[in-house]
């Protein structure tokens, strides 16, 4: 969960639509998003592993190693999102310690989930 | 991996025989470790899960989000390793952005080789 404050009212965001897809997994990457209203689904290869609501952030792995989306999400219920790009959210890692405290958090909370999976 | 010269000549190092246990999945946690020199296996309920070199971070989680260890750490050689405190860790954030995104590779890098594994 970040500060959904950092990111509201930038004219940036975005809807999406109930059952619609934001990413698949193996696609490149350029941008996280920043969930501000409804419900996204993250699944690996069909298999569900979270279910995100509002202050959720997801996709930030594209842009920590520039690699290719290693999970799909899908919008669950009709979305508010803000798609944050590389510069924008080094920068925001550059003013805002909490921010990167929040990133691995989220980060942490992902591998503690796999942990009791494997 | 992080930038090791953040860390050498603290004073602060620590050495751990090969075979040696730095922590057990389930401790409670109050520090993480930079590698400087060896080899360390990482393991969930007996099961490897990565071997880290020169550079590595570990036991970061524990300081990011307070929960117990989520893996057990073992000295596969004679190792040189540095205890960061959280006070230390979060001061680093601070100062050093390029830090909290090598810290947040590490997590990436655990995270999609977690993501091969489910």
């Amino acid at each position: 969960m970040v500060n959904v404050e950092l990111f509201r009212d930038g004219g940036d965001s975005r809807e999406v639509k109930a059952g619609e897809t934001i990413f698949h997994e193996g696609d490149e990457g350029k941008v996280m998003y920043v969930l501000l209203a409804g419900s996204v689904k993250l699944s690996v290869t069909g298999r569900q592993l979270e279910k995100l609501a509002k202050g959720a952030v997801f996709g930030e792995m594209a842009l920590i190693d520039a690699s290719p989306r290693s999970a799909s999400a899908v919008a669950l219920t009709d979305c508010t999102l803000v798609p944050v790009t590389g510069d924008r959210f080094r920068d925001l890692i550059r003013r805002d310690p909490q921010f990167a405290l929040d990133i691995m958090a989220t980060m942490a909370a992902r591998l503690r989930s796999m942990d009791r999976r494997i």
